[in-house]
């Protein structure tokens, strides 16, 4: 079959590779019709993450199932499924309190976390390809309508819609709210998105470029360009000097300032500002126990040298990680499906799998426009 | 009346100073019948946190209601009382939303939060003396019952024993959880005592003063001395190489090493280190937005550089800041009365109001057997 | 002044009475700007509810703060304020942990409960009239934006907004949920709003009234009118045969079937039969303890035969009772100053005081069209 | 092997009937070690509940697991195992919510719910047996440690600790908490050990049989008995008059009065009367949708009478139904590993299979001691 393979550093390949076979009996074949390009597919891209060559990319993925082994007895050949990106047993004791996110089975290397063609998620392909493997396929595949309708929707289920979505309950976001997010890429939107859908009466969001700020202003947030004004200055007079209630961290540890310079503490400093005390705080933009790229020792070593005595002070809380994406699938799906929730506007490309290699240059090159990719392998 | 009088650096002094009188109609005058010294009194008795010289010091404080203003309808002439450590309007938004830590309206400055006999928390006198003015009384006092019975116990509901359980609130902790508590000075103790009233499995209390650790234990705890071993290996490998589900941090700042080195962020890490992917912290040892006594440019500032990034890989959650006392005290005197709860085990002295000069220092320095000091102005 | 005074059953009359006066140093006196006739204002009117005549009506309360006793140290003079019905202390157990509807020290009769212009709530008169008496002003009034505007949207904020959001509080209603409204008067009215401001996917509304029915459409909702088709098979049809995952209640025991019956337990066992195992049930139209003019016995002693076997053999949560309205009256204030909510939409009448007799009768006869009445004394 | 079978009410035999075999990928096989009598076996014993002549009985199981199927993947041949009550399947929507009480797909009937060996819970044999077979046996079995020390307390964990404890979820008992617990039986003491590992307060247990309320007391309750004293006298008079926090219902639709009359209604009332305004009730006692065997026919239908005027008027609010065992028995679990609970001491009775039908029969009179019942199929 045709795969998106990673070769090295800002090169990958589609070739042509092994189809993938039932291996365990839990396991099912997707033929899949639509796999995302993720912003963290950037991080091994970019070789900030070390991947081993030949892994097929891709955790965002979604299709029809084509096979299941002997032990699958809920998903059957001809359903369309959403793929989570986390990998789960399903019977260990995070999977049994809704941990996903945090399987102590499904990686063989006993890290507790497993994924799709990703670094240190163990050893699965990933869904950048005609057809793709998932483990305990009763447990982690969803099932969706058949057919072909919300496809662009549906395929925001199996990763940014849902962490966008943790971002806001990490937040512990309420009816009434305030919340300020910082980051206008997908995730950031989804965010957004999801902060509408629970009630907040402001949503902030933060941001430098146009596009992506339209986007926000879509989904009925209050666009904030920090490249015209101090995103601090603008928060804490817009909430009569007391700030946000909440905030959430859509950047991560690859923050920089508009010289291009990565300050990895930045919008956790910002966040702090921004949110009132008491508040609370969701960050699912990615920090790095290790981090050989970084430019200060402590940032090597997973230190990031914010704000924490104030947000002591200010008694905020800070819930963070990534999402264990079962948690909310459903939920984000029957929103879909019912009309409330509309979360492919933010759909920029639909590609070919061939194009993948472009995509990726474009869309890591952060060209405006480039907002997010979708890759048909049927196209 | 005699009062505790915060003259500068190392040196305070009983001396006679004005009794308070009822300023406002909401207004209560307490006459003490027991102030503790805590902890955190040491920091502007190091000169670690500056304080305006005359200030009466002291805010854990209990006693009996002497004059009340003519708006105050519930406590009345003769009540006995607790007086949380918060001081609290009862109708700003946090005070509404049970954040009586963060009132908004207490503190002449602005800053949202106040207190007695404390840097930054107001104009408002401490009771280490006879008397005490309490506003907002009906709001902010808590009723004993009649009598001396349990006066050790009560004593610590005004702020340390909330304090203790504030702590594995932020943690949630659940029946059945393990928990790590770093610190085995009064709060961690209480913390350990909350943590056993919770129904934890099984709590360890990490410290290095053998005669801590042996209350510890009286509470049901695991005693680990970190001069023996590693706590981190203990507490791994006593949670099967997991790791326990929560942990409390009760050190604060000041931490540090066998040497006498002070590493404000060494608590954290080794947090971070022992408690489980999806697990949670609770911090009430305190840090600071700043502090000019620290030993880094980046202390200074409130930034403390610990292992955030592992934070974030482990996907654990983190819950910090000043107790609201008033959220807890009530059940925890109702835990007293009935015979379940005995926090007054951690007592090491009682002693009248002239001797707080000795016992600040005896307990500034740590002196072996120093545990809690309770002063009793009328003894 | 005047006022809208109970003389008996089917008799009111607009009546010059005694302006109120500050009697405590916490009260407040209000000029009332809007005062809105309640559902539940008609238990006393049809004698279904004691009420001793000379009682002044009204408990949906909006005004401006025209006078404050010594203690006021919050609200002021010139103040737009809210008026929730509730009457509370704020200082006694039940207004401590939130519940304001249910104070233990506001009403008299130590009945744990207290209101306005209300059977067995206290003696206060109620705020259908030119000025109302606020007991404990700073804990319970709701500060507005000065000016008049969404004038019709706050007076909401007194009573029925609030309680339509606890029913769906109560059913626990979360993002993706779907729900089934039984009663599309003001309370299903507005518990369809927030409904969708809390992310439901579905919100099916049952009533008989066109009328009401498209108004609940204009909040998003399915309107099922129960004279065309059993509302369970349209339900349990559109859940794909599971039923909605919570239900809410806003008729009462005076529900009845189309030939006029009066059948007090056929609500709760509609919702029942329409609420998937494992459900949740906010129940907010009002039971009674005791009813004398109840058909059967077991009725007039508060026993109402519902199918509790099949509640228990679902596992159904269920929640009732009276809304806490300062729980979430801000947040829901802060929807309609952002535009989020709009809860004005359902009024259908705005009247002078003198109107109120004719106001009254024509809301009894639920005649078409008259869905809320709000009265303006100044009007 | 040698079964408990049932042949009709009041008639049970041990027979030799073929030994399990593995059905599905999924199934385990276990050897059983102890399998208890519950008091809801009473119920087809009675012929109040019909169930097949046939029928292995037996929910309350645990042993070693003995052969497993094909797609097992967690636990293995040898494994000392706890099985729930309840058979799910652990991917439908209810198993990924955690109510495991409510699988859409174990029984297939489309009930909501599947167990061993009991009326309308499937064509699942029970295991009171020499062996069972475990559907989804990953999914459904929890690991113990190897041996066979605490036997008699892990077998607490298949059913009654956790449904003890479930009641005292459903009542949101927290730390600090009065709690009145109605029934003695296995399942009130359950809920009384549950109570006092939560933290509460004061635990009262009404019942009428000294021996029963003695083992109350050895968990720390109160204990009340409703033959001495009305207990609401007593509690109400306990509690300043407030009456309980929350209550808990441990007696069923089969609660009786001293003659012996059957009131389906009684416990409820009684609870209603005790608990305070804003408490709440946690219902783990059966009441049935349809019982034909019952007294009135309200009852017939499942209509349950009680004084729910007073619940709505009290806002009290009301938690039911069949436990949810995954939820709770790893925590339950680790408290008895650590020394924290001790289920055991109710345990009266350890027999052969043999005796079982002379143990049903004096289980089933109330024979004075006759407790707690387990069966050793290899004694």
């Amino acid at each position: 079959m045709k795969a998106v393979v990673y070769k090295g550093p800002y090169e990958i390949a589609v070739e042509d590779v092994p189809e993938p076979k039932i291996e365990q009996p839990l396991d099912a074949i997707i033929r899949i019709t639509t796999a995302n390009i993720c912003g963290s597919d950037l991080h091994p891209y970019e070789g900030r993450a070390p991947l081993d060559a030949g892994m097929v990319l891709g955790h965002e993925n979604m299709g029809i199932v084509e096979e299941v082994g002997s032990g699958v007895n809920r998903v059957k050949r001809g359903d369309r499924v959403s793929v989570p990106f986390n990998i789960a047993c399903g019977s260990c004791r995070n999977c049994n309190a809704g941990w996903t996110s945090a399987c102590l089975r499904a990686n063989p290397t006993g890290r507790p976390t497993a994924g799709y063609g990703y670094p240190m998620m163990g050893p699965y392909w990933g869904g950048q390809a005609e057809y793709l493997r998932v483990p305990w396929a009763d447990f982690n595949l969803l099932e969706l309508p058949a057919g072909t309708e919300h496809e662009n929707d549906f395929t925001m289920l199996s990763d940014i819609f849902p962490t966008g979505y943790h971002a806001t309950e990490l937040a512990e976001l309420g009816p009434g709210d305030t919340v300020a997010i910082f980051g206008a890429g997908p995730v950031g939107l989804m965010a957004a998105h999801s902060a509408a859908l629970r009630g907040a009466s402001q949503i902030f969001v933060v941001d430098k470029e146009p596009d992506r700020l339209a986007l926000a202003e879509r989904f009925g947030a209050t666009a904030v360009n920090f490249t015209d004004a101090d995103p601090t200055e603008v928060i804490i007079d817009a909430t009569d000097g007391f700030g946000v209630d909440c905030g959430v961290e859509a950047v991560g540890y690859q923050a920089h300032d508009p010289t291009g310079q990565e300050h990895p503490q930045m919008v956790l400093d910002k966040l702090v500002e921004v949110v009132r005390a008491t508040g609370r705080l969701g960050i699912v933009g990615v920090y790095n126990p290790q981090d050989p790229g970084a430019a200060t020792e402590e940032a090597q070593q997973g230190r990031y040298a914010f704000t924490y005595g104030q947000v002591f002070d200010k008694g905020i809380s800070m819930g963070q990680g990534q999402c264990p994406v079962k948690r909310y699938n459903r939920q984000l799906r029957d929103l879909i499906i019912r009309g409330r929730a509309a979360p492919s506007i933010i759909v920029s490309h639909e590609l070919p799998l061939d194009q993948a290699p472009e995509a990726y240059d474009q869309f890591d090159k952060r060209v405006d426009g480039w907002t997010k990719v979708l890759l048909h392998p049927a196209a």
